[in-house]
């Protein structure tokens, strides 16, 4: 009296994806065999091709389909100066800006204990033996600013500094366009102790 | 400059699931490339075996792997009642009761004129011929007590009911264990509406 298999299979395959209970991935199986089964096709096949094609950038530890990605490789951007992201959305994010044109370093990741995820997971020495090719000069460390992510930073400045680097941080403090009413006790008590000089 | 194409391609694949935007999307594409390519393989898979192997059960249009599901074969279920629900979740929801015997007819929607949904769209004939077979006493519509579920409803039940088919429908009132304090005014009014003589 069980439902049909490749149904089963594929509720339960579908709960893989973040974010997605037993509820959700029976919603999502109806919607795709009932309301949208080119779209399944189409993502059965990107899944495929994904998984066969894209591996991690030698340079910059992103997704690529290159041994070495075209941003690493670009004769536009600046070498001295080395961006650290968790993952390759917080990159988006900062490309989006304009405001950074050197290159990047992707952690893939974040320090957290609790999930078993230390300096040897994230291989901090790929990022160490990047950070010291000789052209690197200087290292902003754009990991986010959860505790997890202060932990990197603060483990990681430590790691990069002893190799003689100047290392930076992104700065933190009220979000443009933001109101002290709004905004929570803690950041308006940090961006109070970081303020700067006016000038 | 722009991220590998196959990259792109499954970000925008995954975004055919329902409630999946291009964050989230993002988010999947990362976790699966990164943390999880068994899941995303074995996603693949299922997606196709299920696109190939799932049709409609020819007696209640139910997901299923043969011509006629197993349901609909078993000779423990009640033929003289016919449950009708929106889609494979409610029918779930049903059985988890225990309560129900009969058999069911899945809509696989409901009347939605807004997204183009109407009898036609939802194959109201076939539940029809279904229901006339002969053996079918009695129809209970179980669609769901939002406004497009109660018009569902209703435009079934005078179809129903004019080929003379006794047709009920779900109770609505409080649901168990409910508090008349913290239920809305409108369910709580409607309970008392339709309220049953205490025997």
């Amino acid at each position: 009296m069980a439902a049909s298999s490749s149904l089963d299979e594929l509720i339960e395959a579908l709960r893989c994806l973040p974010g997605v209970g037993p509820k959700s991935a029976q919603r999502m199986a109806y919607h795709l065999l009932q309301r949208d089964r080119r779209g399944a096709e189409r993502l059965a096949q990107s899944l495929s091709g994904a998984l066969e094609r894209l591996r991690h950038c030698a340079r910059c530890n992103n997704f690529s389909e290159d041994e070495v990605c075209s941003r690493c490789l670009s004769s536009r951007r600046d070498v001295t100066q080395l961006c650290v992201v968790e993952m390759p959305i917080d990159l988006n994010s900062m490309e989006q800006t304009h405001a950074f044109q050197g290159l990047y370093y992707v952690l893939m990741g974040r320090l957290s204990p609790l999930d078993g995820i230390g300096p040897r997971e994230l291989a901090f020495e790929r990022l160490l033996n990047r950070a010291t090719d000789g052209l690197v000069k200087e290292v902003i460390l754009a990991t986010n600013f959860t505790n997890e992510g202060e932990a990197t930073a603060h483990y990681l400045s430590e790691l990069l500094s002893a190799r003689g680097l100047k290392v930076s941080r992104m700065a933190r403090g009220l979000p443009v366009g933001g109101e002290l009413e709004f905004s929570d006790a803690i950041t308006v008590a940090q961006a109070f102790i970081e303020r700067r000089d006016y000038s």
